[in-house]
């Protein structure tokens, strides 16, 4: 027997229970049931962003959702600063490039994350930007931007703050109306414990006045439409029901729990995660480390693409290696959704084994002492 | 107890065996065992299709794959005739307008097909038209267009032909290779019988030449991505997973029984259903009725959408009415994917109950008789 399990920073691992609940008969969209749903939905995904504006769901993977932020706050005459300190900034600026809107990238050492401060210093350089787009929780490095100091500077600048929630959003604090955030992005299979499919952004007031001024260049990826069709509890294509349908059953979860305690599981399996890479002798990547992922340096002899297979093959677990430049240099392991402090300390176990399997000196367990010292501290 | 049946054109009912399928244990999709899905999925598309051409699948509606198929073979120089005799029309005209495609209208009465004589006439009028867009099926009248002959014509004047099969692929004769479509679009919600959330367009080598030729103003629906991804089985963007799981048990079922026997059941269940209608002194909408779904006219004293909820409250059938200018004016029953004879006697014997409720003359069983000799002699 051998039992698979993602560590992975998206797709996560989905709870049997939501499975199953998606497998239940096929429902029209067309129904005043499904109203109820949207509406219901629509409560909850403002509770999950922390926000009194609208959330939009839209089918389609996290990019889907991300054009249709920039594209909509992006109107010809609008300029964006893209924060650049890793794989997923480089996607948004391909997203400018492709409808033409004007941008200037503002590189950050891969590992960091973005202070109010280097924001500043970008706006104060180009005055012509009005448009912040930046990473909360950049997945390639695992590293965490300070949105908190960053919104307080675009609300001051009068300059509107599109960030990449994906790995963040409802896993770590995400505030979007005390932070000021104009525009915030999240994808169906990463906190939020579902399958891949659905994303969603949530779209202050102020973004959608900024939406309402221009002509989108895109009827898929058009806001407007979204919006249009949410105030009758409506949609404007036929959205993914089944995964909605899952949507509701984690939500309604997420909120029974309450989001301080979600938040609170994923620092500390990142807590007993960083406490086992110290114990094992191993490096951390990232400078300013976020929560939700955590990304662990190859140390020197040990071959990365091996040991990524041995830990699925031998042991069921997929972890993520590094992206891009980081290629082959890094591994990383996911602290998002039905993941728990036991399937931690197996994920551990299973690195354990393989580095010592591949001769990386290691007292074996000496990891996963340490992990579970942290658990056994906070679950007392 | 009361059992639902959904007899509307998409969502159409899905096979408890799929949603089971479905709700297995999350799998990754950068790994080998994604890619041999990726690979199976592909070549089951292509018969599908009936093509050797790439079939590319996203994460979206319809809407999604036919905006990415509509932008990218109408780059700027290009212009396109969209064929206008429904709904679904109005539609990509709105996507020629947003991003800007030179376009023309050719307006066709609804409930009529389009034939290549009325496309050889548009296009005699404007030299200029070098892409055909058109609806195989119109869902919202039910009228069948003749895409054999259209394929001749484009052919032979060197137009692209974009198609809207999105209620006939899988559920009536769609020959892409044998008669020259370049673009074929659907959804998994219609004759695939899966959730809604993937979208799915099959491109001709001709229509690549043109998408590669241009600069394609979106990032999401450019198609390039998709084909890159794709030569090594691979997708540019996290794909919803679990429905890419259904969608292999679904077209492995169809490779399986044929795909001409699944169009003869579909043809079975239209020929039955208008017999019915016919013998409850009924009128069906569509001068040219398509096979995947048929479209009765609602008779004088009977109100609609009393009729409709009557059939979904009390007897659990959710049956489609009039879209746009038809609300109101039509009742439509689907014939695609996981339904057969018993369920179609079945509804035809609600809409009996609720016609007679509602006080309309019918001898009751009269529209379930004239059905059941239909499939009596065709199951012999």
């Amino acid at each position: 027997m051998k039992k698979i399990r993602l560590f992975t920073p998206g797709p996560t691992m989905v709870p049997e229970e939501v499975m199953l609940e998606m497998a239940r008969p096929m429902e029209h969209h067309r129904t005043g049931i499904y109203k109820e749903w949207v509406k219901e939905a629509h409560g909850l995904l403002q509770y999950l962003f922390q926000t009194k504006a609208m959330c939009v769901t839209m089918a389609g993977s996290g990019t889907a959702a991300a054009e249709a932020a920039i594209v909509g706050c992006c109107p010809t005459g609008h300029k964006a600063l893209v924060v650049d300190n890793g794989k997923f900034a480089e996607r948004w600026v391909k997203v400018c490039a492709a409808f033409g809107i004007a941008n200037t990238r503002l590189p950050i050492e891969w590992g960091r994350g973005a202070k109010a401060a280097d924001i500043s210093k970008a706006m104060d350089a180009d005055p012509k930007i009005d448009t912040i787009i930046i990473v909360h929780s950049e997945t390639s490095t695992t590293a965490l931007s300070d949105i908190a100091g960053i919104g307080r500077l675009t609300r001051d600048r009068g300059a509107l703050l599109i960030v990449d929630g994906i790995t963040a959003v409802g896993a770590i604090p995400c505030k979007m109306d005390e932070w000021g955030v104009d525009a915030y992005i999240t994808g169906s299979q990463k906190a939020l414990m579902l399958p891949p499919g659905l994303a969603f952004v949530a779209v202050s007031d102020r973004a959608w006045e900024r939406i309402e001024s221009g002509k989108t260049p895109t009827l898929y990826n058009d806001l407007k439409a979204y919006r249009k069709s949410l105030a009758e509890w409506d949609v404007p294509y036929t959205p993914p029901v089944t995964l909605v349908r899952g949507l509701l059953c984690v939500l309604r979860g997420i909120k029974e729990r309450g989001l301080e305690s979600v938040w609170a599981e994923t620092t500390l399996l990142a807590r007993a995660t960083r406490a086992a890479a110290e114990a094992m002798g191993l490096k951390l990547f990232a400078a300013d480390p976020v929560d939700s992922v955590t990304a662990v340096v190859v140390p020197t002899g040990v071959e990365e693409g091996a040991l990524r297979k041995t830990m699925r093959s031998k042991y069921g677990f997929q972890i993520a290696g590094g992206q891009g430049e980081l290629k082959g240099k890094i591994i990383r392991f996911s602290h998002m959704g039905y993941v728990d402090a036991f399937d931690t300390l197996g994920v551990l176990a299973a690195l354990e084994m393989t580095l010592i399997g591949q001769g990386f000196k290691l007292a074996p367990g000496a990891g996963v002492a340490a992990a579970q010292k942290v658990f056994a501290e906070a679950m007392k």
